[in-house]
């Protein structure tokens, strides 16, 4: 379990947002100028999971995801807090402020391809001041989903409008359903 | 929800697996010479989960993950079967046979810097008939938790050996625990 020789990385190609790298023989692609990835598991007072649709050009389809950001990529906010751009990704691309947002689990989504590890912010006491939608070119539209009617709403949407569902939705199902276990055993 | 104007993309960088590309503005990474991605969604007869952990230079640190590989990748094996690469691979790096293998959902775990679509396969009747491991340079360690004590497990591993966790465990046992319900409401 001892941790590999380190050798240097090589920059194959610098991108606007993306660098493809070299590290060990190993190719994979990372961010450049970000601190952090957030996802958030938001939940309104009437048990739905807030959930955000959104064109993504790689997969060419509507992708279904949790509501998520990059922490400091904002001009003036570079030393940005996860916490804080958790809020204020949530509040951007869905209009909901959350009463509360905890850290839940950290990990790395494709981690055989890219350097990005996403926190997962648990935010509770969902309501929604603003339509939300996104910033600047970045269009996403929200849908706050009954967690008792999750896997059905989620199978709906790519039968009949042929979107994808990023796999952290599950993950977010799971964590949720943690905590009702955790209560009903308390 | 109308699907946005395609255009054509653009190489930018060409690796020994990956390629750096842009299309419609947006910068991402592709793999070359696959036809799927396959991860495994495994449990032995005794309730337990089967995963991998291994070392992944993009994050350089070792990784727990569902068993997982790529279809199509293999010389002789270009058009393998999404069901036999899931067999395959679950062998390759577990040393698990699985009894039944049937896919479960699909989606991208990337979708903002990659074209990656895995596919979730779950396999039911684990027996290890070989050490496993991984094969050629790829080196992986299977481990067989308990469902019931799989977060404590995730968290033990996380701050006493530093591993990270791929959200895509949590994902997982959503699905399991999900078929776990319906068998108690049918």
């Amino acid at each position: 379990m001892a941790e590999q020789p380190s050798s240097e990385k090589r920059i194959v190609a610098a991108g606007r947002h993306l660098n493809f790298v070299v590290r060990n023989g190993w190719e994979f692609v990372e961010r450049s100028r970000i601190s952090g990835i957030v996802v958030v598991v938001g939940t309104t007072r009437h048990g739905c999971l807030v959930l955000v649709s959104q064109w993504r050009e790689p997969v060419q389809a509507w992708v279904v995801e949790l509501p998520a950001g990059l922490a400091g990529d904002v001009a003036g906010l570079e030393r940005e807090e996860l916490v804080a751009a958790a809020h204020r990704e949530l509040l951007e691309e869905t209009g909901f402020r959350a009463a509360t947002m905890e850290p839940l689990v950290s990990g790395p989504p494709s981690p055989g391809i890219s350097n990005e590890v996403v926190t997962f912010f648990r935010a509770r006491g969902l309501v929604r001041v603003t339509p939300g939608g996104g910033e600047g070119d970045e269009k996403t539209r929200a849908h706050a989903v009954p967690l008792s009617g999750l896997s059905e709403w989620l199978e709906t949407v790519q039968a009949q409008k042929g979107m994808l569902v990023d796999p952290k939705v599950y993950a977010a199902a799971y964590l949720v359903r943690r905590e009702m276990d955790e209560w009903m055993y308390e």
